[in-house]
């Protein structure tokens, strides 16, 4: 199931690969607002079909006590549920839960990483989970549920 | 225990009360990067020492849907157990863990606001609960634990 397809993350239109710098052949998504504002973020495949997922932490990302924020933390987190969702979400999806605990505090300069799978693909429902680390030092983990946006039937309104 | 005492919002030295705009009289605090970046999110005491949070959504907020991100649900709701947790915690804290459900979609343009309440303040552990709502509409509930962070003894040396 955490097997990628060699296309998984062709599907959405508005894809980057970064062409230069430390994040070279990474991939982002440059249609969602919030994450081009905390961003970037960035995800690849490596050889294993296994996503990666990826940020170096900046100003931008720190609370008042110079420590990575936990909605950064947690924003990351939401990016990574779709990318290592790509592999079996065919259309759009939406976050439907998300719980997390916080193990440890990053700092500016950081590269912090993302490990994570799928633990259930439904056909309504994607589980999955993950761990953020710095090095080898964890960081963050997480679970959360994705729910399948499905198209309605032509002539259906809204409620 | 939610009864907070007036000066309960008066012990960090980066609070700003702002003085004109819809937000008049509401408090945020400055000296944090990530929520200076995408808020400003807001807090007040209401009349009978309940503490409310809200902000206006804007376009930085949005994901590629033109929905509310949920990274920035989770941000404002992570800024909500620290507001909410003003009338008992009385140094430093950090976020342990965090639940939460997305119910709805929030919209550009909506007043996104939160009802919230201490479920158990212990010496160590802080317990808080909330919904975020846009009007009538629920859009979001959470649960999180804040750690009060002691300081050590001197001469104490960190790991």
């Amino acid at each position: 199931m955490n097997e990628l397809p060699q296309n998984a993350f062709q599907r959405r239109p508005d894809l980057h690969v970064e062409t230069e710098g430390e994040f070279k052949g990474w991939r982002t998504w440059t249609r969602d607002n919030f994450e081009t504002h905390n961003g970037p973020f960035w995800h690849r495949m490596d050889e294993n079909g296994h996503v990666q997922c990826a940020f170096r932490v900046e100003k931008k990302h720190l609370n008042g006590q110079r420590n990575v924020h936990g909605g950064c933390f947690m924003s990351f987190a939401d990016y990574c549920l779709f990318a290592i969702a790509s592999s079996v979400l065919q259309g759009p999806g939406v976050t439907v839960s998300f719980s997390c605990e916080f193990l440890d505090a990053a700092h500016e300069g950081e590269l912090v990483e993302c490990e994570g799978e799928i633990t259930r693909a439904g056909g309504s429902l994607i589980f999955l989970r993950g761990v953020l680390k710095s090095g080898e030092r964890s960081l963050f983990t997480f679970s959360g549920t994705i729910k399948r946006v499905k198209k309605k039937p032509a002539g259906t309104v809204a409620p």
